[in-house]
């Protein structure tokens, strides 16, 4: 695994987002409206070749491969390519974990039609992912370094699609493995808990930066 | 949770389905692409005002809510808008779950850019929503329908980004539960193993028709 400096300053950093922000969020509007629209068929196969030509326009130079994890120097990271909190990822819808003083780890985000599975539901799978994420943060929010081992999601009742919260903390130590508990609610209270075992490489020996630990995933 | 039907004949389903697949796997080109552009500033700008154009006419006419799940009369399930399956969804990669004569379910799939965490590599979170989906089709294979319980996923090593497959099948009945079993691998072999509890409701009094048993999610 490659992470990749970029040996950027922070105005630099704020003129990116500002400009790959906007785009990804109108990337996620189309997912939704792809998904839900009824226009006739002649409309769908027009803004199907506007998009084809929108790619074309995009990948006329573009990375290699995936976008990768990004440090600057002064090591803050930029994932911004993640599944659950990339800015440029449209598939994340983001998730963004704000750590707290006392180590727990929460996100408020809203989950819409792209991510359902039973009607009007988020899919299982969906709740499993977000919670895998924020275990992961939370796990490392003690600037020792880890990576998850195994996490086990209980589902209590079906997540409504809509506003939602989820929160995880560290809840015991031993030896190299750390055990996290999280869980996500709807408007209703939890809908599913989880728990992780989160193992501290045996190549680690020094705390990390503070900011590095962010980007797990 | 309600479902919907519609009745449509078999060809009408073949229409629609050649009319939305192309369209959704032009925006998951899109997705990629917006991740991994390395355009200049006025292109990307301009792309977005072209995309927010096509949203505005997708939305002009659109469902209400989330897509749903929907039925034929025949029962013919059209989890179209599913987060991990549906053809409509641009967020699924998609899998294609396929159900073996043995009640074995398997899919081999693709994941790209949109499905990073550590660099090169799929999310974690990513790992355990497909397989999720994977146990939950395996858990209903023997078209006794089930919910998920729990699922846990124990991770061998990271899963490169590429071509993957996954695998799941029923190894235990007890009363109401069964006890699901799947893995994911990569070229290099297994990368994520996982095992679930799938619960029988108490409703439940009779074999469900086989075709609405492979939307689960």
């Amino acid at each position: 695994m490659e992470f990749t400096l970029e040996d950027i300053s922070d105005a630099e950093i704020a003129r990116r987002r500002s400009l790959y922000e906007p785009l990804t969020e109108s990337v996620r509007e189309l997912i939704d409206a792809a998904i839900r629209t009824e226009v006739d068929d002649d409309t769908i196969r027009e803004v199907q070749r506007t998009l084809d030509t929108a790619v074309q326009s995009l990948r006329a130079a573009q990375t290699d491969g995936p976008y990768g994890v990004r440090y600057t120097a002064d090591l803050q990271g930029m994932p911004w390519g993640n599944a659950v909190i990339g800015l440029r990822n449209a598939i994340a819808p983001p998730v963004r974990p704000e750590r707290q003083d006392d180590g727990t780890v929460t996100a408020d985000f809203t989950l819409g039609s792209a991510y359902e599975g039973p009607p009007g539901c988020a899919h299982g799978g969906v709740v499993a992912m977000i919670l895998d994420h924020i275990l992961g943060d939370a796990g490392s929010a003690d600037n020792v370094p880890c990576y998850t081992g195994t996490i086990s999601v209980r589902y209590l009742r079906p997540t409504a699609l809509g506003t939602l919260h989820a929160q995880a903390r560290i809840v015991e130590r031993d030896g190299r493995k750390k055990i996290v508990r999280g869980s996500i609610s709807d408007a209703e209270g939890e809908t599913a808990t989880a728990e992780g075992v989160f193992i501290v490489p045996r190549s680690w020996d020094g705390p990390m930066p503070r900011r590095i630990t962010s980007t797990e995933g």
